[in-house]
């Protein structure tokens, strides 16, 4: 695919603005290009210069909600620093940012998550986009004897499940920043490096066999 | 407050059993006690025989709805068990639960999630309860050295916070029975067990200064 021209990217930006300001008046319900057109103030035909169809936009609309989020998984992963300080900030600071977004435009969030649900498989990509650089931090702490007996996918799980509060936006707005805080994430972050392998089975003092007596 | 006769409690039961039914055929829009008393073939003020008013139809309805959790809870925290089982069970078994009322009825369960998320000031004493009954095996775990330096209520907060996803019904909605195993809890459990307490900070061998860089 070509470079877009500037002009291009220019008009694509302020169009999604545009979707914004929609978003804004009427929550999650489906925008039509028609729409977008109307409130853009330009016909139809030209809008479909910007984005050929309303899947391009969905697109776009996507790759800008989670552009921070996506720099910052790149900036943590290509950071020089202890592997535990990386996984820290790789979910406090989407978490910090999440929240920011949140106190500033509550609604706004809310309809986008709604628009995230009913289009999730334009979501999907960032979600395994977030697990791929995961995987990256636990490999590199499975280097230095983390994790120990786990596979990548395994440990990728399981601290996804663990977190899920801090990744989740949903959770900000059902459990709120009263609850979560960036210290517990971290007291999480630091359990996981402690507790997380193959081995807490085998801790002695505790009786180790589980199951369910139903 | 007398114990209320027999006549009114299978009178009360058959009428739950008719305020499933509307769910299932109205979802989760508000039903009156006008509604219910027409599903039920009887007369308004016959009704209030059974449920003083609205409130009181919610709270029986919030009753039921939690009782074989409430049930559970009551068995594990009593059981004669090693402590990390006695976890594991706790969110376990609900878990299980949760998941069998799910797959039998996983409209059903939506619709009662819904209802719950419109009066939560009925569901917020069960959540207490629930935090209460895990403060309980909290407890006993730190009498064994669990936990140290941390307190009981820090200590449920996060632990929670762990185990999110497995004891928010939403969340075997959007993350999936594919993804929350019941062995994937158990290992959760293990971690927090094993690595949650206050020394996590001091486990030497990495970088334990953590704070977010902008």
């Amino acid at each position: 695919m070509a470079r877009p021209q500037t002009d291009i990217e220019a008009g694509r930006e302020h169009l999604l603005e545009v979707v914004d300001d929609l978003v804004r008046k009427r929550g999650a319900a489906d925008i039509s290009m028609t729409d977008l057109a109307a409130a853009a103030g330009m016909s139809p035909s030209n809008l479909y210069r910007f984005f050929e169809n309303r899947d391009a936009l969905l697109e776009a609309v996507a790759e800008r909600f989670f552009a921070e989020k996506v720099k910052i998984m790149e900036e943590v992963t290509a950071a020089d620093l202890p592997v535990r300080e990386k996984m820290f900030q790789f979910f406090g600071r989407r978490f910090e940012l999440m929240v920011k977004q949140y106190e500033a435009e509550p609604d706004l969030l809310k309809s986008y998550l709604e628009i995230g649900q009913q289009h999730f498989e334009v979501v999907r990509g960032y979600v395994d986009l977030g697990d791929h650089y995961l995987a990256l931090i636990v490999a590199e702490a499975m280097e230095q004897g983390y994790f120990e007996g786990l596979s990548i996918d395994e440990t990728v799980s399981l601290i996804n499940q663990m977190m899920q509060c801090y990744t989740n936006p949903e959770a900000i707005i059902y459990i709120g920043t009263a609850k979560l805080k960036v210290e517990k994430l971290a007291r999480i972050v630091d359990t996981v490096f402690v507790g997380l392998n193959s081995k807490a089975f085998e801790v002695p003092a505790v009786e180790t066999h589980i199951k369910i007596v139903s």
